[in-house]
């Protein structure tokens, strides 16, 4: 149930119906709004009684919230959320958020000479794993540590703000200590626990549709990180699994008007794990700006022939410029800019 | 395989390596190119010998095709396709063909009331089924005969070409004789006997992705008609069959850059019934011309809620405004008009 | 709607309930069945209104129908169809259907020596495509009418009832004329122009499902059939598209106890196309009379290596022998007999 | 690659080889076979070089491994492995091996309820979940510890085996303190800390198929188990992610016969999530133990209409008895016993 304060609701009576919630058992999620203010309830198993909280001051309405979701929900909160990195740099707002990187951290001077050519393209974000969940257990699982101190010497010295993966509990300590945000992969999109403890984090999180995850379960999952606190949360399509054999998924971008019709939460394309195919980033790059997301991660490598990981889906620095400059046409169209 | 002649090759030359093609048993496809001409050999069982043309007067190369596809591969043939419908309307050519209409011509006013809006709007194709394959034997089944009479009447008043389905041998005998472009529907891609009737047609072919069709399968069933020496045949993707629930089908837009690495047809994208839901349609379309498509076949009708079907993924004549206001302004990043 | 007769109805009383229903211009389908006779009503658009019938001699009750699909559902007949196909060879009955055979008929050896050992193993009724649907137009599309004289001549000679595949309206007349059962292919499942004709057809026909069809949609599907007359229909499950790569496509056992529950159409189970690997025919085989089905049919080869079509997924004879003797054992766990 | 020893190699000599593989940074797994041992290497990033083992005293052949996946190949060991969970009870031997009992551990009496019919059945193996991963964070995520105490009591008083679900790295710790098999679920398949966690426990884990993971991936899920030192791993299908929408997911048997001739892993089938629905888990009970699979897991509650989880796919005590009962006469037919 939601809890709809009265436009002119005071702080103090704000503060009395979260108590009043508390008191109960249950946990209160005050959303201030431009004109007033939610509170969520959570943590009932049933069906609550408005009544309890109608009469309190400063209440208007309890409206009984019907989706599965509350917090993610249009309903709890109009406007769309803007996540604010610092300096400037926002995912959801006017300005489309361009994350650009490899696959994975192989070594500082790789890490660093990627990260030079995506400042100069003008993204403003950097990305790079440090913990890699691979099919293999043989295959390279990352730097771990060592790769995050990279990443954080990448936005020291070219003032890129990081985004990268943390696959457990134990590394989500390490990357919400050394990047900007928080990114939760497709395979652990219902890793519940990961969730719970990136819902309890201060960083952003990145979170990325499971490979057959319905647009119910992107919004839950989101939910479980939202419900612990954390309100900072940008979902990322990246492709789902189907038949289709001409690109590695399937890119879903109607799942980007759909969840912007139902969640406040901003949402990205990864058209490189989307597609899988280099020739393919640039067009399907386009098509997510077109369609209205509010950014892209996409993978960059220097000499994809050698990367350890993904190398057919990197493109190349000169690639992104031209993929920037072509989205800087578009996103006008859509009233946003670059 | 294919015989490539050389440069110069004379006109009688062309015609002497097909009656050899032809005296063999197999079937000649001669394909003028702009600097030179190729001949594909279609109806033999095993491989081919190249020495029995090579030696022939005007013989370049004999090159064998290991795609199973043949005449609709940019092996065969490099450029794209551009189909001329006269009044100067193309499919494929620099300027982006939008085909707009009614799901189903319900009746003379409906038809010609939608299709003063398509025309008003700058659309110079005009959509309406005629033959409606349903799902269920007891929903409305289409006008059949008359519906096409009423396609006729607005070419002629409006100045639109006209694009319908044929269901099977016998409509097509009709939807040939009134339509500009026979449409075939993605529940028959497959339907071969259809196929190789519309490949003896003179009209140019709109052929339909079926809802879980392969690149390979889409292409195999344009070598269906292009094999009966029908060679204007133009693309849709229209979305396909997947878990994702958002959407009554998922639009699968990577399919464009993909069918383009490999073949010459044109294709369009069909964003009513690839997304199933109106509001959709309009962010859809955007990413579809981003993408690159070579054009738009959208449903609308004036009257949405009264449609006798697929009301629900139907635009308004002032959406339709819109689509074309936004699609002009990304057509020029790709180098296309409108 | 449904015409609910009462039990001690008369046979005029019963005609002349469909006489009325005619004159209204709908279609009648008097469904005799242990107890008392239902009267399925056709060819209204919208929901009709029952007193126009209850008021008639002889009529118990009027039934809406929910579902889109009549004819085919148990509210209309509760009894399972049992289609007889002389000789006391039945497919629903209380005795498995076994159809063994090539999947092409190449020549009059093969067919009739595949023939000898089908009879020998002790299945009853023979399959072999004269009309072959090929994705490609290059690939081998059937002997044709030799063909179907080739499999007259094998019911003669093995006394084995016939089932072969129509594609068209142009084979479907000479199939009728030459077989026992009419199959109509998964990729025609669709086909409504086909499903009509076969629908005014006197022989059995048996509908493969499509190879992305939900179950309604196969349902409606011979609900097309059964709407022009022909009640003596034959459902397949022959595998479905999935992201599944170990089989050539995926079979969906669990679409037996769905359909039984439904309709009282007979299901058998395609294990040779629901697999595409000859390994898992046997398994599979006993995995869908352990579910429940009605009968299997089977592609056999005695050379599969050398086959024209399918030779992957063909059994030889020696095979055929072992998977009808497991099953033999597996029969009586249903109450079912070999 | 594989070091495969001589049949009459000693104890010293493959201790030796072992020694060598590690002296080189890599890790060396023993498996001992009927005839001969093989030793597996691991922790190599490229091709190994036969000579350096070929020459040591035992030693017969190196054989390089193609497939991405080494331990859980039948290429390293031919013979199924049958997992022994003491008092006789096991998994991948002659028995087929029943493991019943509720989705969710919700009290002591309802969980000792059901556990004494499971008893009385004639299972040996009980279910329930201590700890839950569920799509919403509002729904109920299990007893935890007290859960599994209570299951810990129902080993001692019935004598039966506890398989319970572990969902991460802190509650795998208790799991394997108080159950006997390890339960990994769908959603975690791909959790590669939780697979490398529970390849150190000393438990055997039952690794449940992501619902949409292919066959490789599934092995390599296994693999990471493995690699890590603990062999004791069962396999279980419970239906994949497809477009059907009669089953709340499509149970793929197909894989079963796929994963035997790939892999010596043991693996089961549950019919209660490859369902959703009550009513068709016995027939495809039936289906899975005629396809060849080692045992069931099934989901059985004594008032399904009041289960906190999973109600409408249990089936009650009655039910789970007649099940029993049909495999049991199906279980002969593949040299089974029950």
């Amino acid at each position: 149930m939601l809890v709809m304060m009265k436009s002119h609701a005071t702080k103090e009576e704000i503060e009395a119906v979260c108590r009043k919630i508390e008191s109960l058992g249950y946990k209160a999620h005050p959303i201030p709004g431009i004109t007033r203010t939610a509170i969520g309830i959570t943590g009932n198993k049933g069906p609550l009684e408005p009544a309890a909280f109608e009469s309190l001051p400063g209440v208007g309405d309890c409206v009984p919230v019907s989706k599965p979701y509350k917090l993610v929900g249009r309903e709890l909160k109009e406007e769309t959320t803007v996540v604010e990195l610092g300096d400037g740099v926002q995912i959801g707002g006017r300005e489309l958020a361009i994350i650009a990187g490899p696959c994975a951290v192989e070594s500082r001077d790789q890490a660093r000479s990627i990260a030079r050519s995506v400042a100069a393209a003008g993204a403003r974000l950097f990305r790079g794993g440090a913990y890699k969940p691979r099919t293999s257990p043989y295959s390279f699982q990352g730097l771990e540590e060592d790769g995050l101190k990279i990443l954080a010497g990448i936005r020291e010295d070219f003032g890129l703000k990081i985004v990268t993966e943390a696959i457990d509990v134990q590394s989500i300590e390490l990357v919400e200590h050394y990047a900007d945000v928080i990114q939760i992969g497709a395979r652990n999109m219902q890793n519940f626990s990961l969730l719970k403890r990136a819902g309890r984090s201060k960083r952003p999180v990145l979170l990325k549709r499971g490979i057959s995850a319905t647009l119910d379960e992107l919004l839950m999952a989101a939910e479980y990180i939202l419900s612990e606190g954390n309100y900072n949360v940008i979902l990322c399509e990246r492709g789902i699994r189907t038949f289709a054999d001409h690109t590695r998924n399937t890119l879903d971008l109607s799942v980007i008007p759909a969840v912007q019709r139902l969640s406040h939460l901003p949402i990205i394309v990864d058209p490189s794990h989307g597609t899988g195919r280099r020739e393919k980033v640039l067009p399907l790059s386009r098509a997510a700006i077109a369609v209205g997301a509010d950014g892209l991660i996409v993978e960059v490598h220097h000499r994809p022939e050698e990367a350890l990981s993904d190398g057919n889906q990197s493109i190349q620095p000169p690639e992104l410029e031209q993929l920037i400059q072509q989205i800087g046409q578009i996103a006008p169209i859509l009233n946003r800019t670059l």
